[in-house]
């Protein structure tokens, strides 16, 4: 097993999934017109989305949250979040679209996650823990705060399942040795296929039997 | 920018902001008769409502949190909670002073947490989301702990846009020099009276448009 | 007043606790059946229900959450949660032992908050504070997962106040120099009886007045 180093990920590939879970959380959020959310409050679901996965990940690793040490990933996540609610119209219509970057973006957090963790020195079963808490987090925190069923919990298409593959796979590759520049982008290639998958052929997990 | 150092805000002042804060939460939390809250219940409620937004700062800073450091800050958060609790019939014919109070609380809350954030280093945004987080978070904890729509993200009174313009006037001062013992008073007055004017002439942020 | 030190609990008094929670939490989701939970779901609710209060407590006392530390906290938790799921008739039939096992979880899980509290320096109050959040914060974080009213703030059968009496029996003794060896099994009775009796007589708190 290796002793994992941070690895680089391009700071736009960050910021386009953090961009895209905001823009999705203030779409989905939008799509409640009863519940009279203002402008702030869109813009706390779109950054609760975006940032929230990141920070969970963080306080459990107890460390200061990433998001935190520089400007631009609050700000990409509210712009993000307010182009989503004025823009809502227009999204739904390429949501084919915002499900693949979505796919993308719930790969990335996990990767990310996942190695996070790994760096942290944390063994297997916490850390693929962490990489799963930090791909489906940000959705956890959007639902809580819109006091609605926390969605990834339900009968579904495979959504934190296909977090867990593409961290399962980043670790059993980090324990065969194999660096992460091979290993995170299968991982996220793993978990962006497997969702769009499931998207597309209806694969969910059984509901809970009695 | 000055390198911020701590300041001291004198004791009785933030625990008077605790104690306003808790006894708010109790009010609220006792206008709910249906939900059967017990005296264990309302208890949280005031503890959350006053003490959370300081939980929410120092865990997402990553330091010990402060009211875990004392006896008094939970003492005064609980005395406040119950105290709201059985004299809340007494409390609500008063409600301007607890509006006043309360507005004042917002300002000292904001002002503690953006100048932690900057004691702890952080850039202009992250402190601004900070301090906000701060200022409105103890009343996100007790919507949530009452499994309630959160008050603060719905068409309202300007309460987080009041705490925003507290922080962002702080954070201007600190760039151009100006020194804490003269920043936190203004930002304290200022989201006071934006408040306070935003309850009395009715503005509000409009509602997110689709 | 003694200066804390760590106590050794042995792991399978530990993993017990942790496993009969995650069980209750299981068997606890598994009962609403309306809300169509997934396999993923259930195993969030038992992950969150046993090892929530010990998230909470670390994440509270800003260090790394002991459960990321090693594999089988978590697989415990896991396990224990399918089990529940899958075996939620049987149990139900044997609710007696389940609640007798839960009222000891409870004053386990207060021991070891309140202990790695005064571990970490924290006086008196802001210990008894993290002792109650570690034995009643799993159950917390189930409900708000579940989109239900947080059962342990409602009219029950003295379930916080159980946990609270353990955590001040502790604390007392810590004061008076009796060494943790004896104050911690004398505290889990003493949460354990409390909860049991209150089970068995009827007892509560009375509601909030108005």
């Amino acid at each position: 097993m290796l002793i994992a180093e941070p690895i680089d990920v391009p700071e736009w590939v960050n910021g386009l999934a953090i961009g895209v879970a905001s823009l999705q959380g203030a779409i989905y959020a939008s799509g409640f017109r009863d519940r009279k959310l203002d402008l702030f409050g869109v813009a706390v679901i779109g950054i609760a989305t975006g940032l929230g996965g990141g920070f969970l990940r963080d306080i459990l690793l107890n460390r200061l949250p990433i998001a935190l040490t520089e400007n631009w990933y609050i700000l990409t996540a509210l712009v993000a979040a307010l182009l989503g609610m004025f823009l809502a119209r227009i999204f739904r219509r390429i949501d084919w679209l915002i499900t693949v970057l979505d796919a993308l973006a719930l790969g990335l957090f996990g990767a990310l996650g996942t190695t996070a963790a790994l760096v942290s020195g944390l063994p297997f079963v916490p850390a693929l823990f962490v990489g799963v808490i930090t791909a489906v987090g940000g959705g956890f925190i959007r639902d809580v705060l819109l006091n609605m069923p926390i969605s990834v919990m339900h009968v579904g298409s495979l959504y934190a399942i296909a977090a867990a593959a593409g961290s399962i796979v980043l670790l059993g590759f980090n324990e065969a040795n194999i660096g992460l520049e091979y290993s995170v982008p299968i991982s996220v290639a793993v978990t962006t296929i497997l969702r769009l998958l499931a998207v597309r052929f209806g694969w969910s997990l059984p509901e809970q039997r009695m």
